[in-house]
């Protein structure tokens, strides 16, 4: 096991009602804004709560974040933020909006040119206004964690940052907000939050038992509750079981201590970028191509994962990881998500301006060891045609 | 799955020579206590990197806090604290010196005639010293939690409390400075984590079904790492292992949203408190005991466990609990711990003495749904004779 420091301040309030503490919260006579997305809050009920529930707080409205949020929305938000005399960020939706909401509150205070090279060159998050957030669509875990994944409009870029100054000192997780969500977004949380697994996960052999079998509950506990929660949304239970795994995905607990890959996120936020493609169906994507390119690599914990997610015991090596494979893709597909380029009518051109951008950028190779250089790249995606 | 709040902010800092920050952890100028144990300190190198690395620092000593610390001792310290004004309390060395260190924490600004009231009456701690503590014996994850247990010499109780307020601020957790440890020490590590694991899990179903699997992920772990740790407690990779597991066993993790037991816990403490047994030596008795006892009330999840957590698969369902309850019966004393009490020389009078104290208190019956009368408790003891 390698050393590591965990540290998690989050104060989460999971379950019904939960929104009735907001005022115990958030100081009274905060200036609050209240960021959102498209509108989905006016359908949950959860605005209606908060009015009532905030009753008498001095509250700027902030609509309209866009998944895949992006800097020029965030941009406006800040200087709302700053005119107004914000002090209090409450983001109300699903991952775009929290995400966003980050952005906001680390740049309100940033001294350089701009809040942009957080996310280009690292630039470091020195001060943030604080946040509270109330999940409306269970997936990224950015409720529980100091990430957030932008994207700029003007250069077709989506990148991301960290910082433990904009981790939300409270996130409310009411499953009973989130069952009216249509199913496709059900399906895009659960593959989200399976693939944010995978990522701290399917790397190598380090010895961080116990964050290997939690990260394997997780995955268990989400193939579980796909069927019924993908089926209907309004199961309360379900919806409870996939909200805590969505959040336990990401929170910075299963990859203390153990190495971790990201590069499916990486090829996929370029699909992103350039087709405007929801995250989780670049996930579904990405992913099968990649294992079947990387296989050998990846062989010791592709076995793990065949045997104790999957309870693939017969059959060679080979056979087991690629039936492990096939497992996964039929799950991604059982919920709606095809993993092939094909269906989204993605052809080799887009793979060539991905892998351009990728060479362009001089990364080194990227995933677990830096492996992965632009030509493996242009094999994960081909694969996937 | 029921509503929940999860708030834990204690900073771990995991790993070899993790001990060289802490001239960042504690401001300097600090007036600190260190409070310890027996004296192992001195042994495993740990005292000497303190010194080092918190070379000018004003450090009052206290040591000789016994296992199942006491009251009487803490008052001790308590004394010391106000007069020589510390501000801040490092405990170095396992459960009892880290219990016992909360508990000073607490009682100095207790209010009320007698701290004691904070473990017999439940008075609250409205506030307290700040924490730090070095783990140097993994068991009872007292390192990630506001809980500490405490007994009382001239009354020979042994009681508990919990409050967010003696949290550590941070926990140093360097498997390096365990490896020294006497393998009995290692095994009674090993079975408090499981029994603490097993208090949050072995109840009823609950619709918490990735706590379930979280659960399940740390037994698991804590059965493959237990061999190699017991025979070879300078292992550091496993050694790391089961620290990270007994620390993950008791941070309030696995029990969010999800029905506790703890009689396991209620009913040893009483051993301890007449015969002085170690704390895990009377959960290795007791629960083979209660679960025998109590196998209709806890059917559905000791199917699960006997499934799950120990691959039994054949037989019908009474055959897989019964197979469920003898591995785990072996798997402690293969850490060289009996499960009977007739290997402690107790017998039927101290029994007696544990039922009337039990129903001298007039608690409502114990255990996850207060179905362990006094009567039960005296099946359960007898049961393990």
């Amino acid at each position: 096991m390698e050393n590591f420091e965990f540290y998690n301040p989050v104060k989460i309030l999971f379950g019904k009602n939960q929104i009735e503490k907001l005022n115990e919260l958030i100081p009274y006579g905060s200036n609050i804004m209240l960021t959102y997305g498209k509108g989905s809050i006016f359908k949950n009920g959860v605005y209606t709560d908060i009015k009532k529930y905030l009753n008498g707080y001095k509250i700027i409205e902030f609509g309209g974040i866009e998944p895949n949020p992006t800097h020029e929305t965030a941009m406006k938000a800040v200087d709302i933020v700053k005119n107004e005399k914000i002090d209090f960020l409450l983001a109300v939706g699903g991952g775009s909006v929290i995400d966003a909401t980050k952005y906001i509150a680390a740049s309100v205070y940033f001294t350089g040119s701009d809040p942009w090279e957080i996310l280009l060159k690292g630039a470091k998050v020195e001060k943030s206004i604080p946040i509270g957030t109330i999940l409306t669509l269970p997936a990224t875990g950015t409720e529980m964690n100091g990430n957030s994944v932008i994207s700029k409009k003007t250069t077709q870029e989506k990148l991301s940052f960290s910082s433990k100054k904009v981790m939300p000192q409270f996130s409310i997780l009411d499953p009973g907000y989130c069952t009216t969500l249509p199913p496709k977004q059900v399906a895009n949380g659960i593959v989200d939050a399976f693939v944010h697994v995978i990522e701290q996960y399917m790397t190598y052999p380090a010895g961080g038992n116990l964050q290997d079998r939690m990260a394997e509950a997780i995955l268990k506990t989400l193939i579980e509750t796909a069927p019924a929660v993908y089926n209907n949304p309004a199961d309360y239970g379900s919806m409870a079981n996939l909200m805590w795994c969505s959040t336990m995905a990401l929170n910075g607990l299963i990859s203390v201590g153990v190495p971790e890959d990201w590069a499916t996120h990486q090829i996929g936020h370029e699909l992103t970028a350039f087709h405007g493609l929801d995250h989780a169906v670049t996930l579904a994507i990405v992913l099968p191509g990649l294992w079947s390119v990387l296989k050998e690599y990846k062989k010791n914990k592709l076995l793990q994962y065949a045997n104790r997610v999957w309870a693939i015991n017969n059959g060679n090596d080979d056979e087991k990881i690629d039936k492990s494979i096939a497992m996964t893709i039929d799950f991604f597909e059982k919920l709606g998500i095809s993993t092939r380029l094909g269906t989204y009518g993605i052809s080799e051109p887009t793979i060539d301006l991905i892998v351009e951008r990728f060479r362009k950028r001089n990364w080194k190779g990227i995933g677990d060891r830096e492996l992965i250089t632009p030509e493996i790249v242009k094999e994960i995606l081909i694969h996937q045609l």
